[in-house]
């Protein structure tokens, strides 16, 4: 429910995705257009402001399609403005250490793409990583110095074919980061994957303006094959090519990588964010959202500690979190979707405690946040107002809630909070009742415009 | 605040008070004496209820004065009942997993201790523990068969050393059990610490009946050397004789210990308590108080998650909590000693959520408890009833608050919380002020006779 382009993993530093949009925040480069997922659309509106930035649009995808289908919304809206537009394309949640050079690469390649190229970054391997596919390049473009034809696509290697590939000098991992001649790569969608173009052409025909954003037409929009663009267009076309950059990038794929990448160690290589005592501890990874952590003696750990779940795990074994969301997923669990704080477009609530008729929740409303008007068959619910203050509507009737003041709903009634003042509006809310699930919600007048069957 | 013989280490065990009492719950024992720190003595009347044991007395020490003193005065009250009285001294914070076979012994020991002899228990070394202190046997006792003189106290001792006392064959770990006679016991601190029996007779004489316990008087026992039985009497001595036992005896002196003395293990040697996925781990301790705990890769370790504070520490250093504890108290903090879950006398309460001018607290209430009439300067109180029934007073106001109900209590009010029903009440409170320490509180009337510096 929280990818990790939305996560500020050290202090100081902002979220990936506000990174990456600061990163083209740049002359030569038109506002972003922005595609995510619907769920994500508030969380990435409060990012693109964190960071400053205006986007062009922010597109919501109804159902996921993976790059090539987004990519093809992406190439059509820019060509609305101009039939020559070059678009750079970005996964949002990749790091870049050095975004001097890589703005300069993005200036270069679409030098190149406007000729109608197809290009696409190859990472220059600084280890025989198996997490990532490789490219081979092929040669060197006439008249383009640094430029090359793509040879061949690898798919993910075992550790022995990463080595060759590394000692090889000629291959790259490939970064999902394009840059690409709009028409070109529309016009070969309609060559190679006709199926995608059509649904894009159809979901953004038949989209909708919503409060900003431009909600593409969930039926055109699910016919689009599940497709990524290497595979749909880049494996297959003669226009691509390849540049290789060696700009400090990751994905940021694991935990290790997060260490790796940290931007700042203790003199026993630790990183460490959060509260921790480390005795004879080293190369550690230590995030820690929670109370207290101690570690004695330990080496080469990833100890991530947060109000969800704890991890522990080895630093060379940090890509095995898969097997403890499998496990998690066997076990009908929620830990690996779900977070004990909620974000919400008016704000977030905070679980504190849970017993079998009764919960405790910390909501936490922004300056002008405004719940819907809503009303729970099974739970009254009771309101300490601990910080700012609240407008409470019950009924027909409205009223200011002051901090230490408290009101009552009784379960079946009307209720509505809203937060008019300038500083956030905190809450205590103690809900009591036979069921306490958050699909226990009748909601109308919704100034956020969510459907019925978005929680809060 | 919360020491080891009070914790429920694993699902389905007692805590190790409650083992060390019906250990001697049996034929040929007399009802315990129990010694403990005014500080303690709610919990211990709860365990002692659990463990369905009667005590003789519950003897409270006002300042801690290590074991010459409390023996002193436990001896003192077993001669009030029979001057050959024959007691056996065993700390509350043992492991013994051959229970049958140490009441065995105690019967044995107290056949040779009524002699007129002063009998302590050597363990049988299973290994060159250097945590502990060693005896060294001498001669065999004339007509008792398997009982030795002692020949010499060692220190703890560094690791070769251990290896060569395992090696020798004749030394035995320290356990700190005794099987005294109380009359040849008082003799000898007369002749060879008469402080300390001085103050055990004084504080016994002038101690007060506190709602069935005995609290020594303070000034009295605070006159005794603060002096162990091994230095006080055992070592100078010529009646100490030590009984060697081989019961699977642990003082569960760390984390390590409590992993090698788990009740179950794992495939691969982890022994888990709480909520844990674990891949390609093993030989873990796993102590999960709150969320999911997943590990990956990790060998060896001892992971405790409370919501107090995480440990992740390497088994072979688990010794070095220590370490952590010494870095506590530079830093002024107070993980070391405090618990989230504060126990009190009427039950507990738990802190859920703290601002910087609100507190949101839950407290459990137990069935007959009292909390006594109190009032805040600083901070008003929101009350929500989550389950069970309040008798709630305010200034002259009495009144029943059912689930589902609050109350609103006023900073400068005095009030009080009862729980007048069958089941434990369970309530929310919202604290709300300037400022939020335990401390702010004036008490009156309290039915637990607390002082008016214990908190609540």
């Amino acid at each position: 429910m929280y990818p990790k382009q939305f996560i500020r993993f050290f202090t100081g530093q902002g979220t990936l995705l506000a990174s990456t949009l600061r990163r083209v925040d740049h002359v030569g480069f038109s506002a972003p257009i922005i595609i995510c997922n619907n769920d994500h659309r508030f969380l990435v509106r409060d990012e693109a402001a964190s960071a400053a930035v205006e986007p062009e649009t922010v597109i919501l995808e109804p159902v996921a399609r993976n790059t090539a289908a987004a990519t093809a919304v992406a190439a059509l809206v820019a060509m609305r403005k101009s039939a020559d537009a070059v678009i750079a394309v970005m996964p949002s949640d990749h790091l870049v250490s050095n975004a001097d050079a890589f703005v300069d690469s993005l200036l270069r390649a679409s030098e190149i793409a406007a000729t109608g190229k197809l290009v696409l970054f190859g990472i220059v391997p600084t280890r025989p990583h198996t997490g990532y596919g490789y490219i081979r390049r092929g040669g060197e473009l006439d008249g383009a110095c640094g430029v090359y034809a793509v040879d061949a696509f690898c798919e993910k290697p075992d550790r022995a074919r990463a080595e060759t590939y590394v000692a090889s000098g000629n291959h790259y991992w490939n970064s999902g980061i394009f840059v690409l001649h709009a028409a070109t790569f529309i016009a070969e969608l309609e060559r190679l994957a006709p199926e995608v173009i059509d649904a894009a052409r159809d979901a953004l025909a038949a989209a909708n303006h919503d409060l900003g954003f431009l909600r593409l037409d969930a039926a055109a929009f699910a016919r689009s094959p599940n497709i990524s663009i290497d595979y749909a267009v880049m494996e297959k076309t003669s226009n691509a090519v390849m540049l290789p950059i060696d700009v400090g990038w990751s994905d940021v794929g694991s935990w290790s990588a997060l260490w790796e990448n940290a931007p700042a160690f203790d003199e026993q290589k630790n990183a460490v964010e959060g509260d921790a005592i480390l005795i004879d501890t080293r190369n550690c990874l230590v995030h820690s959202d929670r109370s207290l952590v101690a570690a004695i003696g330990v080496d080469g750990l990833v100890i991530v500690d947060t109000p969800d779940a704890l991890l522990i795990a080895d630093q060379k074994r940090a890509e095995d979190v898969s097997g403890v969301v499998a496990r998690l997923r066997e076990l009908n669990r929620t830990e690996h979707a779900q977070h004990i704080r909620s974000q919400r477009p008016w704000g977030y609530f905070e679980t504190l405690s849970t017993g079998s008729r009764f919960q405790v929740k910390l909501l936490h409303v922004k300056p002008g946040g405004h719940l819907s008007m809503q009303m729970h068959h099974h739970r009254s619910e009771h309101w300490v107002v601990v910080r700012g203050t609240a407008k409470v509507t019950i009924g027909d009737t409205e009223r200011l809630v002051q901090e230490n003041e408290s009101v009552y709903i009784t379960a079946t009634h009307w209720h509505r909070l809203e937060n008019p003042g300038k500083v956030p509006l905190e809450m205590i809310e103690v809900q009591i009742g036979g069921y306490l699930g958050e699909d226990d919600i009748i909601r109308s007048d919704d100034v956020y415009c969510r459907a019925p069957d978005e929680t809060r």
